[in-house]
């Protein structure tokens, strides 16, 4: 094969000191290519029926915003997106970590790979009260991309259990993966097949029926829950882990909610439950706690206790993962952590929690007020609203087109969250107050 | 099954406003689980046969210093890691990034998964003249961060052929992947069977002979190259990129040494080459340009016209990869990034270039003056010393023990590496000049 045209090509880099570019392209046309590439796609990636929740709703809040251009400003209670400027303390420990990389004995290059020591010995000390090892956490910049991660790990062969509804990424990352089959006619509507769903919802307080569920090698946890607001008691977390210690199974416990739970006895970690290092992996992040959901920071605990089946520690493994794949996270961002972990981050972060807290008390109420039956919004910055079997992607336009208020439909979570809509209480205070007295406008009989 | 203990373990987030713990350990033991987990290791993973390359130079290096704790202080010409500070307007914009986050007006949350509209469009117009769209740019944290998603996205029935040697990540994250067989009798020392090896050596300039060369479906190709320091001519890409469209290949060309490249009408991008946007992805980072080897940024180009066989477009794949287990680069990160593409960014690095190929200069003409035969060092920060058949990593331990100098074994690279050693050219000046003379006390005849 003879390319018909060569056309040398010009790469900028033009700063002083480099080489000028050779030549300009000036309208020059390239031949299609005569040969398509022949590289198969990969078949997982088909099975993803639609676009990844988040940019899908985005798209349609673009839409109405172009086919209204003189809308009122719309308000988002949609994706759990802090608003809230970063408190000074930790602010200082941002600023503070770019500045020293301006100079000559501060300047840092690659990192360890699981983190800075002293952020991995904070973490320990100060969130698990040294019930964790330093060497047992693994920073990261956030628990998206940890997940996506522990697919990698642990592999295409294993069968995954999520709560449903639960986080999209939990099963999205498991089908591209390649653990599922093709949907056929005999799935269930919105599931994919090699997926346990643990159904969770009012019925059963929003804890699955476990003696009902099959076993799976991998179970995906999340308390303070996303997107239905519910907290796990400290009897069921313990019946948790007793049913996957006789199945042989693996949490992944999801505690990026943790600080926003205040009520007493309530577990903000799953090592909380006695012989949980045994089969727990516990996926942490910064993002909602310290306003850090753009700066991206995160962490995973992987005990040294976890053992796959074949004897091989799973920090092993991850550890090769993390080193492979992953370059640690930003030097910068890690700065940030050290400071969120100081006695003033912490009261700042604290402060940070009250303020979106208060938050989803507003929506809960206002919610409840119009006589809806509303879940979460009380340690957790998620309000789950029951549509009473409406469809809830049909609410979800609805209310945008009413009230010019985002939503997210609880089908987006997946089979077991329709019917429901997540509010989300990261809006600043006075787009939450006005959301309220929007939905009130529009719901009041 | 009934756990012995039920202990209540507190954890902290102790700050003012959360609740105290509830209760403390005090020397509490948890009985062993009487159930082993029963995940299945990932198979995969077992194929690896090493830990991943650079945190064993590391350990070997710790190791040297724990056994002789009052070695003068050891100089590391190993793994490619920057070492001077941030120049000023760069810094800056790391800076000012950071402060904005303390605003009410300038906090940013999540940002688009594809990162910032306006670094796309700068990488996009500043280092490709606008031949990409900035809807082809994906912003990331760092180049072997998007190898390890690529892999995902391209899943684990692709054959992908790289280098030998080669930057050891695109074959460790192919064989985590599930794309190699295990290791056999019949495996040739060092490979992974499934894996193309195309050797670059001297006798071949460092170029494949791709007449000889089984079809992949995926090839993984770096100029200038990590660890050869050899740079690909305009007349080898197009040869490149004229096989991969008779074989139906896509490229995933490695350009993180680009901004190296002094010589004139060397390309700087795949996308120099004709027809490259059917056939090529191409991995970026300024990590090496701009000092960010900690700061962690990169990007990957996905042009729209690059498609898999069945039409799809490579870029909705890559996109829809992004947005599930990726949530954008840093926001901090990516104000340093637009930083580096102002004029007096791109003039700040083309200093620090130019102060590490000074470094490579000194390097290359020391061991040549040692009688050694060099490779690289001159379009590239590495220096690729030939050993004459010795033992790559036998020489890693004699220079180590000798001159107290970190270099790295080519053998780390893969089989094609053995019998050559990489020098990085990343240290500072000073380290350099030493480096050099402790080689020569130890070399000279």
């Amino acid at each position: 094969m003879v390319l018909s045209t060569f056309i040398a090509v010009a790469i900028a880099w033009s700063g002083p000191g480099m080489r000028a570019p050779v030549s300009r392209v000036a309208g020059a046309q390239m031949v299609a290519a005569d040969i398509a590439v022949g590289v198969k796609r990969n078949p997982n990636m088909a099975k993803l029926q639609a676009g990844y929740l988040f940019p899908e709703i985005g798209r349609r809040r673009n839409a109405y915003l172009a086919a209204h251009p003189d809308s009122r400003p719309i308000i988002s209670l949609g994706i759990g997106d802090t608003t809230q400027p970063i408190p000074t303390h930790i602010l200082g420990g941002l600023e503070g970590s770019a500045k020293r990389l301006g100079t000559k004995e501060g300047y840092s290059g690659y990192g360890a790979e699981q983190g800075v020591g002293d952020l991995r010995a904070k973490i320990a000390s100060k969130l698990y009260n040294g019930l964790i090892e330093p060497e047992e956490v693994f920073v990261s910049d956030g628990s998206k991309c940890d997940i996506g991660r522990l697919q990698l790990m642990f592999g295409n062969a294993v069968v995954s259990a999520v709560q449903d509804p639960s986080y999209p990424v939990y099963v999205d990352s498991a089908v591209m993966m390649g653990q599922t089959r093709p949907v056929d006619s005999a799935t269930p509507q919105g599931q994919h097949p090699g997926i346990v769903y643990m159904a969770c919802n009012p019925s059963n307080n929003f804890f699955p029926d476990l003696s009902n569920t099959p076993r799976a090698d991998v179970i995906y946890f999340c308390s303070p829950n996303n997107p239905t607001g519910a907290t796990a008691s400290r009897e069921q977390l313990t019946q948790l882990v007793q049913w996957a210690k006789k199945n042989g199974s693996i949490i992944v416990f999801d505690a990026a909610y943790a600080p926003f739970i205040k009520s007493a006895g309530t577990p903000k970690s799953i090592y909380e439950i006695p012989g949980a290092k045994e089969v727990a992996i516990e996926v942490n992040s910064f993002s909602k706690y310290a306003g850090f959901t753009g700066v991206r920071l995160g962490w995973t605990i992987v005990p040294s206790a976890l053992k796959f089946a074949d004897g091989t520690p799973v920090r092993n493994d991850w550890n090769r993962v993390m080193c492979t794949i992953f370059n640690g996270a930003s030097n910068i961002v890690q700065g940030g952590g050290l400071a969120c972990l100081d006695d003033e981050g912490l009261e700042e972060i604290s402060t940070l929690i009250d303020y979106y807290l208060d938050n989803a008390k507003l929506l809960r109420e206002t919610m409840e007020a119009l006589g809806f039956t509303v879940h979460g919004g009380a340690d957790a910055p998620y309000i789950f609203v029951d549509l009473k079997g409406k469809s809830s992607w049909d609410m979800f336009s609805h209310i945008l087109e009413t009230a010019q208020v985002v939503t997210i439909p609880g089908a987006g979570f997946g089979p077991g969250g329709e019917g429901f809509l997540r509010l989300s209480a990261f809006a600043p205070r006075a787009a939450c107050v006005e959301a309220c007295e929007r939905l009130t406008a529009m719901f009041k009989q």
